[in-house]
Formats: structure tokens, C-alpha cells, sequence
């Protein structure tokens, strides 16, 4: 924070800019950083065996003290993953919208970090105030409910940041305050910090309303089962299928254990209103005619695991596939996921059902406006200098032209990486340096102990296997005691590569020897010859390159 | 066969039905086997390591003496990629238009198959007859040039097969030959098998002709370097990207292997005509200024080592991306892809190009056709009965459906699976069994080799890694003469973990050293003790669970 002057304000993401997820943005005047979100992401293919990715903290762990609170703009996983792993670097007291907290805790709950926390449900007209910041927050929609967009009050202006959001004109739950984000605007904005995931669609995005519409018709026609997948933390979604399910004469049961939870928190909070009887177990389920039941369930991305996945292939203990099903998948696939919702898709369709999915009617919507709903967020707040964030560079950078088509200035507009700073005085912008910034990830219990270096390996042993030369050798004699064995795994199928194996065995036993009456004390040197013998011929006859790991036991 | 009548005209699919690839079909009366087309599949992402994914050939195998020739409809390795494997199992003759054949004999060279092999040139106007059989053909439309449907006259009625179609009005090359068809649909066809790829797509499928006045448009604004990347076989577009070029005074560079060769085939058979010094090489391209430049190069799907990919990373050894640069993707992401070309499109905004893409764009039409062009194909042929071939199984469904609506009777149409055998007489048509079919896997230059034991090592390995415990014995005294010593691969970084391994180390030692008290000779004892002392051990201090190999040495 050298290059930042004392009377500026600093903004930076510590993840969130050139990617989708792992959220993580600070607001920092003099000693007071106020942190809005710390999210997860989820690995890409080439993370092998890695769960979640989150941000390098170090920056934060560095100035644990002037972290005011983490305000959270909703309940997502992106958005709030992070905060058990951030708890254990900082312990910060959270600030957030009913729901979100709810889902925190929960959270919390699991990693045993509950009872240590501070945790503040904020409400639309709260003001947090410290020293020489304050924090205020404006109701938006989007696809869960209690989501905010946040306010930093710091001396050189006001910083907006708007979480994700689309303008749902009707939605299911509380309208975006747009009078409250007109007197934002009107007030005067330094500095808008804007969602870009959807800056490369046109137009304006459908509201949940219509969604609902076509689960009334969905409802409406179909004669037997209906089972519906979606997201669960879409709660409006899910009560918009309960309500269908009511009026339709029709008993709700639930699979999947983040749906369950879903239901309970729902419930629990009031977002979810039914008639007491609404919800039925595996029992009573069976005991009802086809048309009076609903399953509602995960696995609408095709997640191996879930519900859905295992009611398609079979698998499931409690739900089977019966002629007259409707399966309805109230969602789009997430990039990466387009195969496995296919194959889903595929084999409900094998198994007899009838599916409905988001592509071929309005079953789906998103929760991240389109650039009509960027453009109004834009004249809305009329911020002085602008920085598109969530998504990667090219919506930043779509963004950014969106907002230089509503009146900002090129030279206005920042396209920002992860770790760059952003010092704003009263009437300029400029960079200012770096934040240390990256990728750290979590592998089972282990929190960035999983490097490149294993990722390496576990690639190469993915794509061609591995091959162990294991001697045991006599020190004193320089005689080969033992093997050389050879131990393949993710290589060939070594029952039936008997000839390739003792070929391969004899060649190197006539090399080790070689290298050994040299009377040679460097195992390095035999590893190395092994290797080099072992190598071109695996090759020459398989045209594989498998990891080779050669062993040697003195003895 | 058993279960088909000696009148019988039986049909399968060894690929291609259920999935998209390796597209090989057959059509049998009595004993002569007419092939159509033998193509391979790329593999999905559980297929670790895997190349190519071909159809198990046994069935052609064992009735070698009775195939009368392979029947190929076009060039694409989803229909032509399986030869080399075929040959080799089974010597037909090849039967195909003149790019597919031209592109055959390059693949028959580089695996040394060229010489033995007979190939013959058909043309729309050719009769290929046999003793109770005959084939004709019919010019289609698709995304590469010559593509034909396929007619095999059997005494119980002709078998009409489509390969990949569209309907283009307005094409590049020949359009397609309605007439013919209606001819055919008028003499009166016993089943038609139809591509379906397209089938869960509305109305009709874009013209390459207006793709063609897309890159007119972009050649007549751009003011800098074009770099064109598109399939290498769609050589219709590569004609019109050479033609937009000369138009507007751009010579034209091309990078990438496949795309060198396409460049080359088209133009030695006709198919791409420009003025002599259109191509230019580096160094001439190096000394043209930007706005006479065109770089037509691979990586249109975002393959990390095509050349896009390099330019958009930097590590290319010809081309850097310039500012000024505009980059044309002619195509759109195969699913499974969407993901690597995001990646790139990001990579060349960061630096400094300007994108043109797919979806934003009229610069891409499929070369399949959409449901109104396969009405027009049913209206057309006029079947008896019906198999949907070419797609997912849900896309197979759609298009029986859309069958049924152009008149075909419900129990006309046969949605099948690879193996299933359809037996057809004058007026009936039926499934009568199964012949062997499956996915055998191509793994460097193995064929068939990689099975699933291999495969689930190769996922473990991924996704945990592997720890190998080795400890040398001595078989007489039932001592440990050396280790237990443990190595790792892809599970955690061990120079940080030093304390883990050496407490593992010691748990081991205790637990041999009591399975040798009791002097046993079962190494498998020995085995099992590790892995079941280790494995809960790492799986509590890690929460993972990678694979142990236990390697014992007898001295």
C-alpha cells in the first residue's frame, strides 16, 4: 500500500477479477479496510483432485488489525466458500443479510468456528460506522434472496459496490430499491464497482415471474410425476415450485442433501410457505398416486453424486424412474458441465421419463443482468470512475465499453487484475501498485499444501501411468540382491504385457550390473540409468511416456 | 445374424448411435456386408490419457470374406478416423468421393497402409454393384466438400443413408442433389437413417454463403493483422477466407499442421483457387504491412498446442499478437470445450487483440442440418421405416418424433443402440438381436490395451495420488533388512510434510515387525497390514485417500 497516498482510498480484489468466483474485494482508507465477500472457486479440469480454490490472504493476515468487518453481499458459494478458511488466517466480525448469515452459519457450524465468531444481520437502512469509514446498503435481486449491494463511505467518496445483481421489475420476493440507488447516485459516487458476468448478452434478463409461469403450465399438464431439479440455494425458484405444487393438488418430497438444507433454512426464515402437509418423506411418497407428486432434487448440473445423476443411472436407493415421469431441469449448464447434464439428460430419457430443459423453454433464468440491466445500474449511481468486476477479462473489458457508452470516460474506466490496487483521490484514479494475489488450494484437510509440482505428477500419471523399477542392492558387494521388480499402475494392463515386462527387466538388470561394477556409491547415478534405458524403450513399444520411479534398497 | 431371415436385409451400428462418433454402420443381405463409413471418437475426460476411441470390429472380423467394400460419405475423422484401425483387422476395398479419399490416402501413408490398400473414386453418377446388392450415391451439403448419401439396393428393399447433411440453398461448392433424391424417394425406400444431430434445433440451418458475407465484412472494416482460425477440413470457408483476402488485397499465412495440409489438398484438387502469390510464408509475412496480412491458422476449439493457442499465450515462435490485431473464431465450442476456448478468447484480449466470436456473430453456421431440413430429408425419401442415427440418444428421440409428424408411423421408427440389429423384409421390419459392439480405446499405439482397471488407477492417481511403501526381507530370519521407505507421487509436496512421513515410517516398522513375529510367508499378509495401517492413518491427517502400493523385496 506504499504507492497509495494517506488522503486516498485504495480498492483491490484479492479474486473475483479475471475469473468467476473466489470473490474477495477490500475497500481500505488509512487503517481501516473494509472487506465486502470471500468466496470460493470451483477447480477447473486441469486441478487434479483439487476441491475449492480461494485467494492467497496474506495481505489480510498482514493487516489483521485494521480489517473492520466482512460484509457480505449474499449467500453464495463464491461469495461466502472462503470465510471458514479466512477465519482461521483473521478472525473479522461478519456483517450480512439474513439469509446469508443463516447459511454462514450452517457453515461455520461444520468447521467448528461458530462459537468463535461475531456475526451482525444487517437490514437495508443500517449504517455501520467506524472511525473514518462508514457502511451503508441498497436491496437488489438476484438469484437468492437478501442480496445487497454495499456502500463504502471513506473521506475521498463513496465506493459501490453492487454484489451480483439483474433488476427483476417482478420479482418472487422483495424488489431492487432503485429509489435508494437513485440517491446513491445523486449524492455523488467516486468509485462503482459493477457485476460483469452477464456484459455479453444483450438486452435484459428474464424475470424469476416468468419462470414461474412455466412451472404453473408444467404443473398444470403434466399427468404423473414431476421431478424437478434446480439450484438449491434459488429459494425463490424452489418456492415457486412448492406454490405449484399446491395448487396443483400435489404433496412435495425432497432428495439431495443441500436441498434438504435449502427446504429447512427456508422454511425456517419464512422465504418458503406452505400448507403444513406440503412436504412428505419417502414413505408417504409411495403411497400417493403419480400425479400428486413432486420430487424436488439436486443434480441439475449432472453432479455424479447427486440426487438426479443416480435417479437416471439407477443407482438411487429411494427413486426409481417409472413410465409418465417428467423430469424438469430448472437450470443451464455451467461451462464444464455441459457433457455430464447431457449424459444425465440421456439416460432419464433412456430410463423412460419425458425431460424439460432450460434451452428449449423458459424454465431457466439468470440471476446476473444482462446489459440493459448494466447500463441502468450505470446511470443509476453515476459514479466518477468505474471498475467492471466478477467475470473473466473479456466481460470486464465488454463492461468497460458499456460504460463509456453511458458517459463514463475511457480513462476512467479500470480493467483490473486480482492484487492490483486502485488509489482514488477526490478527483483522480490511478493504479498503485500490488497486493500479493493467487490461487490456494484445498485438497481434503490440507489448505495449500497442494502445489504445482503435484499437480505435475498426479498429470502425468492421469494421462500415461507410472512404471516402478524397484532393486535392492548390496552396498558392500556392489551386487544387485534383489529385482530389479517392475510395478506398473494407469500403464498397460500387466497380465497381458508379460513379454514387454521381462524384456524390459532383463535389459535393465544387464545395465544396472554395468553401472554397479563401476563400484559406483551414487544411487542417483543407477536411478539415472534406469531411467534413461527404461524411457525410449517404453516408448519405441508403446509409444507411452509413463512416469518411471526407480527404487533402490541398500541392503 | 441368426435371428434374421435368409429374406432379410439386416442393419446395424457398430458407432454412432447413442453418442457422437465413431460412426460405422452396416447393411447385410445374406452374405454381403455393405460398410458405411468407420469413424473414430474423441474421448470424453474420465478417459484418461485415452487418444481415440474406435468400435469394436469383431463382428467384421469374422465375417472378413463377406464385406463387399467400405462406403465412405465424407472426409471427417468421425467417419473416416477408424480406417487404419480397420484395415488392419479386416482388408476392403474403400469406396468414397474424391476429398475423402484424398484425405484417407494421407492417413493410409503415415500408419504404412497405403500400398495394400484398394481405393476407388465414385461419382454421384457411379453404380457399385455386387451380386445382390448395389450402391449409388447422392450429393448432400455439409461442412466439407464432396459428401454423399448412400443407397444399398437389397432384394427387400433400398437402405437410404445420409451421412452428415444440411440443406444449403445456397452453398459454396455443388449443392445438394434434391432431384436425386426425390427420385430415389419416388422408386421407394424400405428405411432411411438419418443424421440427427440437429434435431433439438428449430427451423433451418445458416448458409455457408452468409458466413461468407460475415468475413467479407470483417475484411472490408479491419484495418490490421486478420488471424482466422476455423476447422482445417470445412474447406468452403477456407476458400471464402482466401477469397476475402485477395478481395481486399491481404495475402495469406497459414500455421498449424492440419491446416498446412488442408491448404494443400484443397488446392491441389480444386477446391481452393486463388492467384499464385496469395500464400506467403513468415518471412515474407514479417516484411507486409498489417492491413495486407491474413493469418488463417488451427486452435479454433482452444486445443492448447494448436497454433492459436500459442499466439494468445506468447508462445508461438512466429506469430505475436500486435495491437491492432483482430482474431476471427469461425466456429463454435464443442462441448467439453467451452472452458479452453474461453481461455483463449481471454488470453488474446489480454493481449491487445480484438475478438471476433461465434456466438456474437453471423461468422459460424453448423454443418448439420435443423429440424426443417430433416422433414425436408423424410418428405424427400419418403421411408418405410425410420432409424435416427448420428447423436445422443435424446436427439435420436426428437428425431423419430419429427418423423412421425412428416407421416412415418410411430412403430416405423426404430430408435436402437450400437450392436442392435434391425432385420427389414418388403413390409416389415423388426429388432432380431445383437452383434459385439463396444468402445475399444487407442492409447499411443495400443489398441485395445487400456482397459478399466487401468483407467480407475489412472483416475485415482489423478485425483489423490500414490504412495508407495517398499521394505526388503529377509526370507530366512524374517528380518527387515531395509525401509520401510515410503515415496510419493501427486499427494502432498513431501519436503514440507517431513513429520507425516516420519510418523507413518514408524507406525509401519511396528506393525511389519509384528506380522514377521509370526513368521509368515504371505507376503499378501504383509501387504494388507500396510495398507490397512496407512490408509485410515493419511486419510485422518489429510483427508485423502491415494492409492498404496506396497512393494516388498525378498533377500
Amino acid at each position: 500500500m506504499k504507492a497509495v497516498k494517506n488522503d486516498q482510498t485504495a480498492v483491490f480484489a484479492l479474486g473475483g477479477l479475471g475469473e468467476i468466483g473466489k470473490n474477495t474485494y477490500a475497500v481500505q482508507f488509512q487503517d481501516e479496510i473494509i472487506l465486502i465477500d470471500a468466496g470460493i472457486k470451483f477447480p477447473e479440469d486441469e486441478l487434479l483432485g483439487i476441491d475449492y480454490v480461494i485467494p492467497d490472504y496474506t495481505y489480510l493476515e498482514k493487516n489483521a488489525d485494521k480489517i473492520k468487518g466482512l460484509f457480505v453481499t449474499h449467500g453464495h458459494e463464491d461469495h461466502i466458500g472462503g470465510i471458514p478458511y479466512l477465519l482461521r488466517q483473521v478472525n473479522v466480525p461478519i456483517y450480512g443479510g439474513k439469509l446469508a448469515l443463516g447459511l454462514i452459519k450452517n457453515k461455520l457450524e461444520e468447521h467448528g468456528l461458530l462459537r468463535q465468531t461475531r456475526m451482525h444481520e444487517i437490514n437495508e437502512d443500517d449504517v455501520i460506522k467506524f472511525r473514518k469509514t462508514s457502511v451503508t446498503f441498497f436491496r437488489t435481486t438476484h438469484s437468492i434472496p437478501d442480496s445487497y449491494g454495499i456502500v463504502v463511505k471513506t473521506p475521498p467518496g463513496s465506493i459501490v459496490h453492487t454484489g451480483d445483481f439483474k433488476f427483476d421489475f417482478t420479482p418472487v420476493g422483495e424488489p431492487a430499491n432503485l429509489t435508494k440507488m437513485a440517491e446513491i447516485g445523486k449524492e455523488g459516487v467516486l468509485c462503482l464497482l459493477s457485476d460483469s458476468t452477464n456484459s455479453e448478452v444483450p438486452n435484459f434478463t428474464m424475470s424469476e415471474r416468468q419462470v414461474g409461469e412455466s412451472i404453473q403450465d408444467i404443473f398444470r399438464k403434466v399427468e404423473g410425476r414431476i421431478i424437478f431439479a434446480t439450484f438449491a440455494s434459488n429459494i425463490h425458484r424452489l418456492q415457486q415450485v412448492v406454490e405449484a405444487a399446491v395448487e396443483n393438488g400435489r404433496k412435495v418430497a425432497v432428495f439431495g442433501r443441500s436441498m434438504e438444507a435449502a427446504i429447512n433454512i427456508g422454511q425456517d426464515l419464512g422465504y418458503i410457505r406452505c400448507p403444513k402437509d406440503t412436504f412428505v418423506d419417502t414413505q408417504q411418497l409411495n403411497r400417493l398416486p403419480a400425479d400428486q407428486v413432486t420430487i424436488l432434487c439436486t443434480g441439475s448440473q449432472g453432479e455424479p453424486m447427486a440426487a438426479l445423476s443416480r435417479i437416471s443411472n439407477g443407482t438411487h436407493r429411494q427413486i426409481q424412474i417409472q413410465p409418465g415421469d417428467t423430469v424438469v431441469f430448472s437450470s443451464s449448464p455451467i461451462p464444464g458441465n455441459t457433457i455430464s447434464v447431457n449424459r444425465t439428460i440421456n439416460a432419464l430419457f433412456r430410463a423412460g421419463a419425458d425431460v424439460i430443459h432450460g434451452s428449449l423453454s423458459n424454465i431457466h433464468t439468470s440471476g446476473h443482468g444482462s446489459q440493459e440491466e448494466q447500463k441502468l445500474m450505470l446511470r443509476l449511481i453515476k459514479p466518477k470512475f468505474f471498475m467492471p468486476i466478477h467475470g473473466e477479462y473479456r466481460m470486464q473489458k465488454m463492461h468497460a465499453q458499456l460504460a463509456v457508452d453511458c458517459g463514463v470516460p475511457e480513462d476512467h474506466c479500470f480493467i483490473m487484475d486480482n492484487g492490483e490496487v486502485l488509489a482514488l483521490s477526490k478527483n483522480s484514479a490511478q493504479l498503485a501498485g500490488k497486493v500479493p494475489s493467487g490461487s490456494v488450494y484445498i485438497d481434503g484437510s490440507g489448505i495449500g499444501d497442494i502445489g504445482n509440482i503435484v499437480l505435475r505428477d498426479r498429470r502425468i500419471l492421469s494421462e500415461e501411468g507410472l512404471v516402478i523399477v524397484v532393486v535392492s542392492i548390496n552396498m558392500e558387494t556392489y551386487k544387485v540382491e534383489a529385482g530389479p521388480d517392475i510395478i506398473s499402475r494407469g500403464f498397460v494392463y500387466m497380465r497381458e504385457s508379460g513379454d514387454l515386462i521381462y524384456e524390459a527387466q532383463s535389459m535393465l538388470n544387464k545395465h544396472i550390473h554395468r553401472v554397479l561394477s563401476k563400484k559406483t556409491t551414487q544411487w542417483s547415478e543407477i536411478k539415472n540409468e534406469i531411467i534413461d534405458t527404461l524411457s525410449p524403450f517404453l516408448y519405441e513399444k508403446t509409444k507411452r511416456r509413463p512416469m518411471i520411479l526407480p527404487i533402490i534398497m541398500e541392503v
